[in-house]
């Protein structure tokens, strides 16, 4: 393998393409007209223009790709995650014009890309699923009886719903009937259809994910889990490896777990099994994603093991670069996702320039980004500015120095989940491990973030009394003061004292 | 131990900043005239002026860092390297100041401080030495003996010497009087003293150091070597950990003779134990450094162990929070110092504004440095910009991620050291390990390294004559192409393709 085409953009883009270079493997970008400036662009060998800003025209339309590999002769392809990385007809198209994509097979990608086939498929192997009824249910005192065999709480949800129409959550047996009707009109209203589903309700839920690698060799090992349980809006935004919270015994079955969901379609490449856990540890599969993870850096880090070299690896027909138990956790690696958001405005999307962007250095702190000062954030596309990622000898040791990298970061003209990446490190339910998917719900309160105006306005007044009456601090001294980025994120004052001359 | 003042500059002030700041320490920074803008100012808590910018004016007076800290509240100094680090009388006036020096006693440096008293000390414990003369000799049939002992090459050196003055290398001893002639009678005009020491000569000899730890409560333990072989002008460029070609049994000895050689001065905090090697691996302890090194990071990466927070921990009291066996080599670590010097021209220091300055990012890659884009590097003190550090799951990983990151850096307006970088790990010597302290004599030519200028050119002409003869390439692609200061570093020529719309 001579050149891969990276059909992706931002910063797994760049991620992919450093693998790629270290492994002596030229690299072909591709770009959209929001891109033309990209990182990606710049530091790939070859770049192919591939049409319009919105994705729909350039970054998810199969056909141009595979033409950017044919101008480019690139005989493989990486999709990234995202866009085109789940697409099974796309896998399939770019198995049929003779190029190779970096992934699983589309028949994997098919079984796992639907909840109910890739469930059927896991059921083979005896995979932990959420207790529940297998088949849709109208009968309401049926119904109640499967309800009192799975145990409250319980959820009720339409057969053929979605967006949480005809879904309930019932506490107990005696509220069962009249939510159960509820539900059932619910659904009858919306979809035409009134038969549901009954399963436990996993009330305080921990997102467990175990990565995994197959090769054609049909060896298949899991590189040990992720908790991605602190998410907002259902998207997660600060994961860890490893859990705080598993025992190696439940380790092992997990990741036994998954290699089975990966074994049930004969799995190539790096996928990723998620499960939900509840407080007393049960873990149960929810769905297999056939990609590599936004998240994955925080396994590499505890690892050692490059996944998207593992991944180009298996895909030009090489076996996976270790055995299951050669593979040993060191340490413990923290990721937040930097997203050009404003969590104290619920997270709401906030576009403009990188005024200010400056990456924090230093020991245990990797940053994988896609920009550079002075670049702007396009709107087409998901706003994640980086993958701030940081590693400890010791989980503590990870999240103080993630506070600290958080504090070196220096950003402005955009407002990020930074602050809100410090407020997860400091909270007391994130340090001791006892948090769940609800963290942001419980916990967080958008007004006790500080947003800097105010404090900037506090140390610019007390450095101006301090200049009126300190006589041995010099001008000099003071002009740096109110200029540095690091004030507004340490919210620390400091002082420059005139002992020499 | 509530707040610690860095009695240092440039990298290793914001290197031990970091590491306090994680621990939840204060940290005062001192600044000479010429740092008033540097970062290590900016990122401490409080910041003293004291001085001008000569550091026998600021950095290098003891009274001054002393003051700061009576000043600030500091109850302890971390002196970093170089400046005031190995000073045991700068050591015992922090003592009798009340405050405590993050490192070894006054008395440990004293010992160590002299090649002599430290030879001394280490031969209570039987400690390898390079196999020689004890005492200095005058008789030429006596010194022809003793060097027909030692066994040729031999090494003539005067007793009262310095600066190579009535040193003589002899390959065999039918040149043995002439040559110890001619060193007796250069030594005699040189010093009045013609009395010389004979050794043997280490021909091929690689530099390997080992890191040591002690505290308080007599723990002593040692984490690994480093191989700081590729030198210019005797010093360190290019650092490794582990050594590419130790067995694990010589890595066990000498590990055991640096613990010894700690011991034999109740060494405390962190020091390094430094030995020649010669092509039989035979190891000969060479000096004790009593401070942490430059090349540090490549001991922490492959052990996991933050040794600035070692150093602080020991300084308060506690122990050395793990023990020698708990201790194990993971993956491998290659660093390069990135010095403002023109590898073209003899190493000869380069001074300027970083007019770009853009660091590497993603997996594997650590930077320490001292500053940012659009800052100068100031002529007063030691040219280092940064340290670029990379790690990998094998010894070729890190080299090719090394050679990734170099080509990643971008920094105009100065030459640095970054495409001698890039030679050295391209180097079959390098890669092989088969390389000793001559590497740059016996394989660097200067002419070799692209200083960029020319391909430029060649570049900007290249892309004129495909945007005149081929129109599907766009104004729009094209014009970004010649700016990115990548295509000077990677030596690569990239198009842009318009295959969309």
């Amino acid at each position: 393998m001579q050149k891969i085409l990276v059909a992706n953009r931002g910063e797994i883009a760049l991620r992919v393409m450093r693998s790629a270079r270290e492994m002596g493997i030229k690299t072909v970008a591709v770009y959209s007209a929001a891109d033309r400036d990209a990182l990606h662009v710049r530091y790939a060998d070859e770049a192919v223009f591939i049409g319009e800003a919105p994705s729909s025209q350039s970054y998810l339309v199969g056909e141009k790709i595979i033409a950017a590999c044919k101008t480019t002769g690139a005989e493989a392809i990486h999709p990234g995650y995202g866009f085109l990385s789940e697409n099974a007809a796309f896998a399939r198209q770019v198995r049929e014009a003779g190029l190779t994509l970096i992934g699983p097979s589309p028949e994997a990608m098919e079984v796992m890309g639907n909840k109910l086939s890739a469930k059927a498929a896991a059921l083979k192997y005896n995979i932990p699923m959420v207790p529940g009824t297998k088949e849709a249910i109208t009968n309401v005192a049926e119904a109640a009886a499967r309800a009192t065999e799975v145990g409250y709480p319980i959820l009720i949800k339409a057969a053929a719903g979605g967006g949480g129409k005809g879904m309930r959550i019932v506490e107990q047996a005696a509220d069962f009937e009249e939510q159960m009707n509820l539900a059932v009109s619910e659904a009858t209203s919306a979809f035409g259809d009134g038969s549901v589903f009954i399963e436990r309700y996993v009330s305080s839920p921990k997102h467990i994910e175990i990565q995994v690698l197959g090769d054609s060799h049909g060896n298949i090992v899991h590189l040990f889990e992720r908790d991605c349980s602190v998410q907002r809006r259902h998207q997660k935004v600060v994961e860890e490896a490893p859990s705080a919270i598993l025992t190696p015994e439940i380790r092992e079955a997990m990741g036994k777990c998954a290699v089975d969901v990966a074994r049930s379609v004969n799995y190539t490449g790096a996928g990723t099994v998620e499960f939900i856990m509840d407080e007393q540890l049960n873990f149960y599969f929810l769905e297999m994603n056939t990609r590599l993870q936004v998240e994955h850096p925080v396994t590499e880090l505890i690892t050692g093991i490059d996944l998207v070299k593992e991944q180009i690896n298996i895909a030009r027909g090489e076996a996976i670069s270790f055995k299951q138990e050669d593979l040993k956790i060191k340490g413990h690696a923290v990721e937040l996702r930097v997203y050009a958001e404003d969590p104290a405005k619920g997270f709401l999307p906030d576009i403009g320039t990188l005024e200010t962007y400056i990456t924090p250095k230093g020991p245990g702190v990797r940053v994988d980004d896609g920009f550079e000062q002075g670049m702007e954030i396009p709107i087409y596309y998901d706003p994640m500015i980086a993958k701030l990622i940081t590693y400890g000898n010791t989980r503590a040791e990870a999240i103080e120095r993630m506070a600290r990298a958080i504090d070196e970061y220096q950003i402005t003209g955009i407002e990020t989940t930074l602050p809100f990446g410090k407020f997860v490190m400091q909270h007391e339910a994130f340090k001791s491990g006892q948090f769940d998917t609800h963290f942001v719900q419980k916990y967080f309160i958008p007004d006790s973030l500080n947003t800097g105006t105010e404090d900037e306005a506090l140390i610019a007044a007390l450095i101006m009394e301090r200049l009126l009456t300190t006589p041995q601090v010099k001008q000099t001294e003071a002009t740096n003061i109110g200029t540095s980025n690091w004030v507004k994120n340490r919210q620390v004052m400091y002082f420059h004292y005139n002992s020499g001359n």
